[in-house]
């Protein structure tokens, strides 16, 4: 790619990223209209949801192996969510994660193309109605009844502490990858990291709340109890807030715009 | 990649998509022979269907675990199909779906370098003929009957649900990318699609008339009933409208060419 | 990339392909010393054959299933082959292979800087060589008997049919890619298909003579009785030319000189 | 890329292998203060074991198979490694491993911008304290006894040779690649050589000191008995010695300062 590619980022960058040799403002004036992005929002998060749940459903009607269950479902899930950053990063952003919504305002706050209170305000909503949009269609796809509670308890202590790693490394991987100008490899990155995370956290890593909203709505695999979602949600706010610490202390306090200037 | 490869796309992009600012015409100029592009479309999809049948019998014969039968014919799918679009797109476009040929065509109606009448009454049937020449071709390296009609009945309403979402998604994905200019992403995007879909979706993801006809024609892991197909295609049709409709909400529905401007 | 990096394929191109704008013969000039590229070839096959036999072996010490046998057999393969072909495939063009190193020298035969006579005297046995000691390396790695001949008959009719798909799928992809300029995509690429070929041909896809002879002399999960290996190597050698046929049939018999010239 | 964009390398490049057209010394200059590169490698080391560990871990719990319990371990290392080194490389240059960081000194003593014996004193027990805690830290997600000595010995013959063979093939991969000024794949290369590297060695490839030492630390899947310990690093520090006569033997002795001339 010539350098008159660099716009062509993958995943919204924050302001404070964009290289200083160009015009201000651009990447704001080529956002697309709110009502664009927030259609992606719910899009998206509605199809990441019905594949985690599909997925889930499916390998559980097909083998009695759990492990195999949740190997089909994670790799289900990274091949749904690579593309799904990949197609819709370039409308919305593709948080999909209303913790990612939140870290991406946080960051780029002083600046001026950053996230808006409003962008937060209808990105949120999206999400969440998204999720439970999927699970829903996932139950229908599969000739479950529609809703249906999970009775699936996720409260134990080392779960939260799961919980709080997952999103911790989520945040640390795409604010990290921002800050050397990486958010091109955003959709495999993401999704390998979701790959990895299914296994490696005793959570099997939701790392989003509009996610975990959704999946209280389904009683199979991939369900959970709707009383354990204020532990998760609470613990994926604390893993956001892990992560950006981990983000400065691995890649520094300032603004990247120095190093861009060589890039 | 200088700006002078921008014609080196992977899948053959409407002419709307093209950059204005290049002479017109050069993407037809350059496509080959309309033989040629059939032959990729036959021989593509005659592979394609003898990997997804293949593998199927293949795990079949060599384990009892249905998931892992699935994991395996899933993964294999992932594998052959990335490639052969990444190795034919350049000559036809890697379509080997009459969905996406229709929607090829639908999409690129009012444009000069669009599909014609002509290239979808010859790409259709190479595809049909592509698909019972690949499944009979796998029951062959097997040893089986060459051809036996499948008596997989598949007519359950939530399987045609299934198969409405699956061809959705994959007409949404593509159309979609073209829309961004993403389309050099085809390979792995669609692959990794696919490589979902078998297991997000119900109906494990026919999501292609010709591929379901071919796969009427053996009576293996990957089979259809010949009476099921009327269901399964109607329903993939249908799932081509819904995903064109997706992208004319996400992405906008004006041509790209305003966008493609500043790329 | 600019277009100063044509150069730097990733696997070396016939002379054919070479982008007639650029000074005659560079491809040549800087085409390694032959020792070094018969190192590659016997180090990549070595290494190649002890990953393919080595999985094998790990793969039945750890599971009964026989099909979750051959899913790690293959990933471990997908894995290994790729990054064996992105290392190496600036030294020698990582055949690995007497029926790739063959169609090599077919193609650029008419061209100033193919594959000479000499060099396929010194790929070949470089092949073969270091394809048996690749699997006496895993035999001994694993505590076998160093050699001992391959018990597992591969002789069914059907097999071979199943040996001529696979290679001649392996041929069409490589020539296949070179006639588009696509090489750099090999590792990937051709990593995937036999990823692919271990699930939907009935032989698994050996594809390669050199390996073929190599499997002989370890009788675990990879091997092939030493009297399996005249028709297995037989069908290899039809599957190059029906391979370098269906290169001609969907991407012209002309050189793509002509091509070349627009990218 | 433009050629302007070289210095965006992935993983650091030993100073010998910088373009000399470029003026010497950027690397160095820019390359991040000593306090952040060692923050990376405690960082992801920690994170590395931990993927190491708890997928192990959470792949006992869930099914009886070993032989898919090594799947989903070495699937999700490779999806954890790959983002970890796509992450981190900019910065400390994702070493995670003394041998690699040995092997770096090596490469580069006799040029300007290598690493000095303070990087050294400073990445490896960064890297073993990060081993260390990334144990204890999947010990904590699971419930676990947060330090358990293991008490799975590995010290049979046939997995030290196996020891040797995955620590020799992983630096011939990453200084190879250096060879050919590929690093930039070293994210995907590395991380799929681990994955083939599970399967192909005896030993499941640790190829890692302060991996080996981090994984003593826990009593599970993943674990190692101390007393296993000399054995295994020694044969690593041996294996890294092979790697490196491997990379002489196929790139040549000579640095690759006359070949960059040309890209």
């Amino acid at each position: 790619m010539t350098s008159t590619d660099a716009p062509e980022v993958i995943v919204d960058q924050p302001a404070a990223h964009v290289d200083p040799a160009l015009p201000p403002g651009p990447a704001v004036a080529h956002r697309p209209p709110l009502f664009q992005r927030v259609a992606a929002e719910f899009v998206g998060t509605a199809l990441l949801v019905a594949v985690v749940v599909g997925s889930g459903i499916q390998a559980t009607e097909l083998t009695p192996d759990v492990g195999l269950e949740l190997l089909a479902n994670s790799l289900a899930t990274v091949f749904g969510l690579g593309i799904l950053i990949l197609l819709l990063g370039p409308v919305s952003g593709a948080h999909f994660n209303p913790v990612v919504t939140l870290a991406d305002w946080w960051t780029g706050r002083r600046t001026e193309g950053g996230l808006a209170a409003r962008d937060i305000a209808a990105y949120v909503p999206a999400q969440v109605g998204g999720a439970i949009a999927g699970a829903v269609l996932a139950d229908a796809m599969f000739g479950k009844q529609l809703v249906q509670w999970s009775t699936h308890d996720r409260s134990a202590g080392h779960l939260l502490l799961g919980e709080v790693v997952a999103t911790a490394g989520l945040v640390f991987l795409i604010f990290g990858l921002a800050k050397k100008d990486q958010l091109r490899f955003a959709p495999v990155a993401v999704a390998s990291y979701i790959g990895a995370a299914y296994w490696f956290t005793s959570s099997t890593s939701f790392a989003n709340p509009a996610v975990a909203i959704g999946r209280a709505f389904t009683n199979t695999f991939a369900g959970i109890k709707p009383s354990s979602l204020p532990g998760f949600i609470g613990m994926e706010l604390v893993g956001g807030v892990v992560g950006l610490a981990l983000v400065a202390l691995v890649f520094g306090y300032r603004s990247n715009n120095g190093e861009a200037g060589r890039e």
